[in-house]
């Protein structure tokens, strides 16, 4: 399905690790990875332009279809020409499936064998999505990276977890048979919580099926970060090596280096821009909070040497009277720092598994940047 | 004072009506006039990068002293390098005295002969605003174009616009003497409401003080339209022919013009900024408000032929979607919008007045621009 448009080219492995950098061709242009997408939940990276988005280099964004769907409608976006041309934006796109979302509205949704029931957060109308309706949906925004619809149940509770990874996986069957656009990509999703067999059994499955990509959801949701490492660990060595792999709402930076190291592609989350809109700004020392009071004064960048359009341009001094001032103009610098702070980790990553020197980057950089608190994420922003 | 480095050219006045084309030299860069002076309130347009304000062919901005006196304060300001560089805007700057603002404070403000003495809103603390503190203010924020503090007085009220006039004079006369920078050009004040006999009288007694640019101040406040006309033909006779006019506070489109023709050189207003956050996008046949539901599916840009950013890559469709999600993108787009159709029809007026077709672009617009309500806009965004 598809195969010829989206090859999926291993360009290096490191030799140390599961590491491996690699180029996703697609027909809206290749993809360079290990990848950072940012997301753009309603057709629109917060407070970004395409324009600009383009400048920092980001290559992929990850879009929602449970918030398309519901605002402008999926209708209304293949009538003005599909999600590229509506949002103008000209590179690759990736919808979910809007299961991750859905799953969050408890008490407002219910799956069944069928699919998922669910009412609308913004207007309670009530809605039947199915394994299909997944497909047609993404089939009409038009990403060129599609996704299965899935069950992403708590990872400690394994009966339900058991139930829900099976499903996913009949579901998974459903989508592949639905799928009919050629220019598009499918991505099935691994379940499984915390449980290495249940993982193991549904990386199998999964796999079997000849999906273009493979995606590892339920992950980082709660459970501690030595788990997520373990699933990692115990999923990827029986993924197909020539298929592309997404770990779905990660990361955190730190999380780049461990989960590369274990053999992921690509990564989507709302970290940087979400953090950015709060005044939240990365740098290699972790992360600053920019309306802290002793920045009132302070002349420097955010981070010396970085070469954003932020940096480049404006002080700390500045930004915090931005955010003080409640003025748009701060989320919107910020959230340039910040993306171009991801991409730009993700860019140096990839070419140090070109370089043969991975391994001493995440050293040095797991080195000098502090342990954070996990973080909570929803994978919409 | 700081004659040398302001030197104003007129290039052109049309034959027919007072209008003129000319060029205010300033340490910063030109400004070809007539000139449209989008508003920065807090040192920021507001949505905008300076560099957005540069390719939408901006040259001049003007910031609210009120509010940077309270928030960052021109100390900090001063000690990061004053104004341009803090905003990271290379272009002309002009201020304020904060004078307008601290009057729409009511009842948080006492005027008197030494000056006004207000609280802020921010805080409730309490400060007095002499003559030579708006200056000196001013000389440590660093704008290119500085002005007088002035009392602006209701309009209608002969008794106080009177009285207040009076003491715009005696404030005038103490700013010139306060104002020791050379890189600064100090604008004095006309006031002197509806009423000819006042207004004359200010037009005389400022224009006799060697200001090196006139403002007009206390109009388009409330007053008839007409009203407003009659009192530009009744003191612009009476201003050096060689000294830029500033007409604070307007305006809209169709003021432009009949502005324009009555000799105003220079225009600051908010309505682009304020408007465009809305969702009010203006075209040549007048305002269009992007969230009515008729635009829902609509694939044309705002409006054809339009070479903005916004224009050329995004449909009316779009644009109402990112307004009712309420993406910062929404505002972001459509104040490029409205700021490019500001300039741009400032530019044009300008090259009709050299081409000699000033009366003829004037009659077209007119006709085919709605009458729109007089917009009472305060002169901070």
């Amino acid at each position: 399905m598809g195969e010829e448009l989206f090859k999926f080219t291993v360009v290096k492995e490191d030799p140390h690790t599961w590491a491996r950098a690699g180029i996703l061709h697609t027909p809206h242009g290749d993809i360079p990875t290990p990848v950072f997408a940012p997301v753009g939940t309603q057709a629109t990276v917060k407070t970004l332009t395409p324009r600009e988005l383009e400048e920092l280099g980001v290559t992929l964004i990850l879009a929602n279809t449970y918030h398309l769907f519901l605002r402008p409608g999926p209708e209304v976006i293949a009538e003005l020409g599909g999600l590229h041309r509506f949002m103008a934006w000209p590179k690759p796109i990736m919808t979910d499936s809007g299961g991750f979302q859905i799953f969050s509205l408890e008490p407002l949704r219910r799956f069944t064998e069928e699919g998922v029931l669910f009412r609308s957060h913004l207007d309670g109308s009530q809605h039947l999505l199915t394994p299909e309706r997944a497909i047609e949906i993404q089939e009409m925004l038009g990403a060129d990276l599609i996704t299965c619809l899935d069950e992403c149940a708590p990872p400690l509770d394994r009966e339900y977890v058991k139930e829900a990874t099976d499903r996913t996986h009949r579901w998974a069957e459903r989508c592949l048979k639905a799928h009919k656009r050629k220019d598009q990509a499918l991505f099935g999703i691994i379940q499984g919580g915390i449980f290495p067999d249940l993982r193991r059994e549904s990386a199998r499955f999964i796999s079997s099926l000849g999906f273009d990509g493979i995606a590892i959801g339920g992950l980082s949701v709660g459970e501690p970060k030595e788990k997520t490492l373990e699933m990692l660990e115990v999923v990827v060595p029986l993924l197909p090596r020539d298929k592309p792999r997404h770990l779905l709402g990660v990361g955190a930076p730190p999380d780049f280096f461990e989960s590369i190291s274990r053999g992921i592609d690509i990564f989507d989350c709302v970290l940087p821009t979400r953090m950015g809109r709060t005044g939240a700004l990365f740098t290699r020392k972790g992360r600053i909070n920019i309306r802290n009071a002793r920045y009132a004064r302070d002349s420097r960048p955010i981070e010396e040497g970085c070469t954003c359009y932020t940096c480049q341009n404006f002080s700390r001094a500045y930004l915090r009277h931005l955010f003080k001032a409640e003025e748009i103009l701060g989320p919107r610098l910020a959230t340039i720092h910040n993306v171009h702070f991801m991409v730009n980790l993700l860019r140096e990553i990839r070419q140090s598994i070109l370089d043969g020197t991975f391994s001493s980057l995440r050293e040095e950089f797991l080195t000098a940047y502090p342990l954070e608190e996990p973080l909570k994420m929803a994978e919409e922003d």
